[in-house]
């Protein structure tokens, strides 16, 4: 089935379950579909825009509202929709880092926090992540002395992620903000934790909240928020100072990091519907840990197969090894590695990268009870077709 | 009817004409809703994102030969999607543009180019209109040659609107661009136009086209396009330089200005959707101009109506005074100037701010023969039933 004349109509979470690592928290909520139908169309939440015209003042459709209760959701001061959480890193970035800055990052950043750092002219340097693949407070303090040692000043901002794309894990943000806030560095919580599981911005100490809204909040891309502090929101929410040297034009309150407006129509009305499921989703997260676990579980079931990430689960993004046990099979069959996720699609599961037997990360986020038993019994029958033992 | 718990499904485009200036050319086409219905899921297009690992290397749903398409269409030679045409903007003046540096726009530059000028540090500088509010290429050199005394270097980056925002007249960008770049001064054009009426990027001397998916490409937003040359490809698209400076990490091709990956559901493919629509359209350019005439030749048959833009009319984007006629009216009706927008929803017409009857803007883009006559036909009913003499 095409929905238009080239482009075949995707029917991935209609026909299979998926534990795609990147596309579980971003599937559209029904709410968000409707909404996506009625606010397709461009410039569509612009009907009602009036003084100050700027997106986040707009009272009909609720955009107004949906800022504001962001902020307090995140328990931050501040909240601006952005265009994927990137965008927001490239906000902080651009606003608080200047040409040859050194900016911490950690061993386990996402690239996209590299991107914003070099975009704004500074100098991405990591924290190193311990034999458990965790940050911690003491690298964090020891990074920040080699830094200054180095550098002869403190970086302007500190990017830590709440749980790593890597592992999943979830790391320690409250003790690395604190040692950051001894050094007056400002901490940038990459969040993608943001609508998958409860964020409170303050208890992390975080002086900006990034999160993903196409990633982790049920919604259409590009999408995602920047939150903050009062005592920051001036700084990277500043409204322009220019003016034309020759009109004398202003431009109001429109915000420079912001481009004036950010999200105008599908986007985030989409954010805006599911909402409410995703504010409700998160009070879940232990279930869904559990579900996580009750997978994995099934997995280290199969004789020669470890979780690289931390065990017990908590968190439904997991990196798993399986060189000992699916690519010892992947080495005899005649298709190769492709047989796992082959043999997978015939048991109606998606999202594992076809051909990968060796270190793999899969996500179980938002699947039923019913899903997740499907899914663990599926792996153990895989393997044992395939002549791999069940311990 | 509701689309989600508070939120208003929006019916503009069903119940109304819609003659609103910044809505016209991003309705979608029904393509681009059926797109929208199947690629809503947040990182949906990612299903089959292989090595590298980059969207504009995605083949299925072919959005590599999208990329290719649209810079051909364009007449430039690479061309990236980008999250609104300001995003584009942006990347270009990061780029371009160091702190402290003279950058040249126009008095009728759009606020988002003096955003993107603000966010990079540079300072913003108009070339003025004539009396006939054009921007000449005399004009610009002028203004390059006063920029150059005083700050002693030629400015780095030229913004050019092909068509402006404020009275959709059409400008010599091919003369402007011509005098730029005796300077060096490579040459942005933001180009409303693109989707709307014929772009060449090369017949326009553009260094960059800047064009918006939601404004004028019947695209979701935020989306948008940013093409360039071959000359400039290397420089406004380069990849990531960074490196993990503990775990040696690189991020591959990567490009920085585009924050690695652009547009990643509904935007894209609904760009991509509506696409052999837009291309189609533009070849009618000549049609939507006679419409855009015939409207604003009912409104001037209302006494003491003027129009501001250029006569005869060569955009469907239009500014009109109607101080000396809606606005007298105004004066003395209960109403006050919400008359007009309230007589105009009557007989099924929106998109006129409400309130406005002193100076104001519409467009005519996308309306059928039948519904430009009722618009036309609108006006002078509207007037004659009011009081005002048709002439």
């Amino acid at each position: 089935m095409k929905c238009a004349v080239d482009i075949e109509a995707r029917d991935v979470e209609e026909m299979y379950i998926n534990i795609d690592p990147i596309q579980a928290g971003g599937r559209l909520t029904a709410d968000a579909m409707k909404a996506a139908i009625s606010f397709g169309d461009g410039y569509s939440v612009c009907d009602n825009c009036r003084n100050p015209p700027r997106l986040d003042y707009i009272k009909n459709p609720p955009i107004a509202q949906f800022h504001a209760d962001l902020a307090g959701w995140l328990n931050m001061d501040t909240a601006r929709v952005v265009p994927g959480a990137r965008r927001g890193f490239q906000a902080v970035a651009s606003t608080y880092v200047e040409k040859g800055d050194p900016v911490i990052v950690t061993a386990l950043a996402h690239y996209t926090e590299f991107m914003a750092v070099e975009a704004a002219g500074g100098i991405p340097l990591e924290i190193p992540k311990d034999t458990a693949n965790h940050i911690t407070p003491d690298a964090a303090a020891e990074k920040i002395e080699a830094v200054i040692r180095e550098f002869s000043r403190a970086p302007p901002l500190l990017f830590i992620d709440h749980v790593d794309y890597q592992f999943g894990n979830v790391h320690d943000v409250a003790g690395i903000a604190k040692v950051a806030h001894q050094y007056d560095i400002p901490v940038l919580v990459g969040a993608y934790t943001v609508g998958i599981m409860p964020v409170d911005g303050k208890a992390l100490g975080a002086d900006f909240v990034v999160g993903s809204g196409h990633k982790s909040m049920a919604a259409p891309a590009p999408s995602g928020v920047l939150a903050t502090t009062a005592e920051h929101a001036g700084r990277v929410f500043r409204t322009t100072q220019a003016k034309g040297d020759v009109t004398g034009r202003t431009f109001g309150l429109k915000e420079v990091e912001m481009m004036g407006c950010t999200l105008m129509g599908v986007t985030v009305v989409g954010m805006m519907a599911s909402f409410p499921h995703v504010r409700e989703r998160v009070q879940h997260w232990e279930t869904e840990v559990a579900h996580s676990q009750a997978v994995v579980d099934a997995l280290l079931s199969i004789e020669g197969t470890k979780v690289l990430s931390d065990s017990p689960r908590q968190h439904t993004l997991t990196r798993i090894d399986t060189r000992e046990s699916f690519d010892a099979v992947a080495q005899q069959h005649k298709k190769r590695g492709f047989f796992l996720s082959g043999e997978l699609k015939k048991r109606g599961i998606t999202g594992v990268i076809p051909g990968s037997t060796r270190v793999w990360k899969f996500n179980t986020f938002g699947l039923t009870e019913k899903q997740i038993r499907h899914v663990g019994e599926a792996f153990v029958g895989v393997a044992r077709d395939n002549g791999l033992n069940i311990i």
